[in-house]
């Protein structure tokens, strides 16, 4: 038998090496063959530590689901300004997009290639992290802290304002995770103006 | 023979029909007699008008990319402030999705099924847009006007913060394009904070 670590570590590295397979050349243009192979194992042995490229997609995306629900769930049960909410938040996002940025990249297209049931899981958690991102920032219009606008508009613009990181962003860029941190939370809570 | 105004009437009407079907159905789900059953027209006469679905393509695309450019380079042009000329490119991007949604979509979206020289040619007045753009903010921020910030950094989070709006907006939303672009424009200009 296999030890349960050795067999968590297995499958942790047919993860990573499955998204970034999925995120290169598509999760249609990705077999398990390949995957088998970047992993150094035989595809028939494989299949002791995974199903099939349909649980990989699903362990992928729920994994980085779960990921930004339990850090904004979190984020939002503190005591901190909804000033220092927002800010955290975006962070979240950046040091996923980062330093997970294959599997992101994966939740964030290849989640249409879920079975059906499997699909509407993830969109009900999309959903709801969408609602609760959106009641931080209708607090924080509440409290005074922010502006009073509407709540879809502010969200959206913030979600949407982080995703090109992931396109763009390389460790060959001059610039660290933490100066894109700095400089998104201040475009976005504080403008573009002086 | 066909008279000119007719023939120009016809062809921007195929452009509108096809615009639609490729967002719906995507480009290569979309037929040339798919077009020509929406236009109300027989196939073999639509080729008075088009060539091609590439040729239907290209113009699509090529007609945004002139409309963001001509429009860009009338308001670097002005002598307003580095303020109000950012206002007036967040109210180009919106009006263009609001009532050209489709051919935007089109624009955004299906490009990369642009034969390879018109693609590198797109590509390039893309690019061009970019560097005008990115001309307007780094202008900006040496006035003093704006923060000094990474200036790739502004631009991609303001292009991208606006690109959620083409997949959202729709006429029954409880918002008009004004209070859309008011907003954006205070986000984007001033931030989220009070």
């Amino acid at each position: 038998m296999v030890p349960l670590r050795t067999k968590v570590n297995k499958r942790e590295l047919i993860l990573t090496e499955a998204s970034k397979l999925f995120k290169d050349r598509g999760f249609g243009g990705t077999g398990m063959r390949d995957i088998a192979e970047k992993v150094g194992m035989e595809a028939a042995s494989m299949y002791n530590h995974i199903k099939s490229k349909d649980e990989i997609l699903e362990l992928i995306c729920f994994k980085i689901a779960d990921a930004y629900t339990t850090q904004l769930s979190e984020i939002a049960n503190t005591e901190a300004s909804f000033q220092d909410k927002l800010k955290q938040i975006i962070k979240v996002h950046i040091d996923l997009m980062i330093h997970d940025a294959a599997a992101v990249s994966v939740a964030n297209n290849d989640w249409k290639y879920l079975r059906d049931e499997k699909k509407e899981e993830y969109k009900s958690i999309r959903k709801s992290y969408e609602r609760s991102f959106a009641f931080v920032l209708e607090e924080g219009m509440k409290s005074g802290e922010f502006k009073t606008m509407n709540v879809s508009v502010a969200l959206f613009t913030i979600l949407s304002s982080l995703r090109w990181i992931e396109l763009w962003y390389k460790p060959s860029r001059d610039i660290s995770a933490e100066e894109l941190e700095e400089e998104l939370s201040t475009i976005l809570l504080n403008g573009i103006n002086i």
